[in-house]
């Protein structure tokens, strides 16, 4: 049945059903007193620091129909968006979803998206409190989630690198680039299934953002555009440059193997990798790796530079150019997921 | 300049920079600890009931541009949002803005936009704290507004009218759709300056949400899709029926005047006025409207009805018969704003 044929509320019915039937449900559903169905949502909060954030995914710019199945679309439409909570410390909690659409999209594939998403929402204990549909001739997916600074009351900022500090990253880098460019393709490499993963499931790192706040830690950012520009956005913030020891960024599993040519670059700026990327004195980068359980890699360090720029090395010491920085929304190319 | 021109982050800086210079800047600012340019905005919440909402407006389906300015655009994304929080009781604090644009919109345009936003922004005290911008083949905003519950601690939703409670709005209805029309058909009429603002600046009843929630009322929508078919989510919601009595219905000043023939099917179900409907028993109607300078009309009462239908009687107890009842994204006619 097409979306048309049921009608917008008709529409709205289904997915309320599907969420309120949804079995995961953590601490943010006890809170919330008012879910779909009226003006707006209600929610008690449990701090008194509210985050919030807003992304959109719009088809044929952010992801295409056929290389990304309805139901990773709903994964990832709320995985950007906590992803923007974890680089800030907190603690997400509540979604607004609003989702313009095709009239001849069919309510199945819309059932499946809201499962990928309740999906994701059950791991990180988010509410689906409220949201909007209307009609549209291409698919765009907004999300807003809201969230809480956690237990420690620190939050992490792209202003607050100091000169010296060390610069890190959780997880690999590069997979979702190649996940990307599989799904593209149809292509099926040895090892593959952790590239395919980054792309189509990123996993927010919650937790890890959490425990960076909780270990002194005061600088972070997400790495959604890429390695190179969303470090520049934290030199930009932070009025200091960095340097980049490119040999010591860490590749995503198979990535190298299957995808020599480019895998560096990837991993510099393929961006949609959602690992955190932070920095901090020497030290703190070893208390938060024994709280950790995901790899912490140093690849660089804050500078003093008038210009903030980032300086990516090579192993012997040279500047290592790079054909594109990042991802720019109007500038950069399309990604094709 | 086109904003491909000057790219994604460049004009982040350029609507931060307006919003930062804005001078209308009320309490919600001064909780804002972290606001646009970071992963994701901060605030102090002031109650620990919060709420929120999140509604698009997609091009040519919504508004098109022909028709309406880009200041106007920009207050109305806001507005409706903002209504949507009036509509619970509720006081406006935040916005998050989602802008997905096409490669080659004027800069200008986007700072006309932002301009009309700040505009209603700074009128209802709402802090701008974050957003997102993002390429598109057409223009779609997506506005997500949190709030909080009012001194009173009460709030209005559409479950809780009573067989027997008056059903009343604020102020008149119908000159949406009569300053739609006149936009479209570039049609200047007399006296219809207020019907045009009432297309383009719809002033969203924040003080007459609040104003309801202390005198005791329990039950509101607004009217964004027509009175009849807002009416029947109160009913849905409720489980109850609704009469009303076409005659009493208050036309918007001019509308009759100028447009006789269609003027009460507009009132009944043009949508886009964003007045409030409300239920409650007479005697707190008195109240209400002794508290407010705005017209408070009753239109009908509640009533027992397991098929929870809205009826409509003419001057002489008749059901008067609707062409279509309201807007449903899916199935709707186009609006051509």
């Amino acid at each position: 049945m097409k979306v048309s044929e049921l009608g917008e509320f008709g529409l709205i019915d289904v997915l309320a059903d599907l969420v309120k039937r949804d079995p995961s449900k953590g601490e943010a559903w006890s809170n919330l007193t008012i879910g779909i169905g009226d003006d707006a949502a209600a929610w008690r909060c449990q701090s008194e620091t509210q985050l919030g954030t807003i992304d959109a995914l719009v088809q044929n710019v952010h992801f295409k129909l056929d290389t990304i199945s309805w139901e990773d679309l709903g994964w990832k439409s709320l995985a950007v968006n906590v992803s923007d909570i974890a680089a800030m410390g907190g603690v997400p909690r509540y979604a607004l979803v609003s989702l313009a659409l095709p009239e001849d999209t069919q309510v199945g594939d819309m059932v499946s998206f809201y499962r990928g998403m309740l999906e994701l929402a059950g791991a990180q204990g988010v509410a689906i409190a409220g949201g909007n549909i209307t009609r549209s001739p291409i698919v765009t997916v907004n999300v807003a989630v809201l969230g809480e600074e956690g237990p420690s009351g620190a939050l992490l900022r792209r202003s607050g690198a100091k000169a010296g500090d060390c610069v890190a990253v959780t997880g690999r880098l590069g997979g979702a680039a190649a996940g990307l460019r599989m799904a593209m393709e149809g292509l099926k490499v040895e090892n593959g299934t952790a590239l395919e993963r980054a792309f189509a499931r990123p996993v927010p790192r919650v937790r890890e953002g959490l425990v960076l706040a909780e270990n002194g830690v005061r600088t972070a950012i997400d790495l959604s555009d890429g390695l190179v520009s969303d470090l520049g956005h934290v030199c930009d913030a932070s009025r200091l440059g960095a340097r980049i020891s490119v040999d010591s960024v860490p590749l995503a599993d198979g990535l190298r193997q299957n995808f020599a040519r480019r895998a560096v670059e990837w991993a510099l700026s393929g961006g949609e990798d959602y690992e955190l990327l932070f920095t901090c004195p020497a030290r703190t980068v070893e208390t938060v790796r024994d709280s950790l359980d995901c790899e912490i890699t140093v690849i660089g360090e804050m500078v003093a530079d008038p210009e903030a720029r980032v300086i990516l090395l090579d192993g012997h010491g040279k500047e290592f150019r790079l054909s594109r920085s990042g991802w720019d929304h109007f500038a950069g190319e399309k990604h094709g997921a």
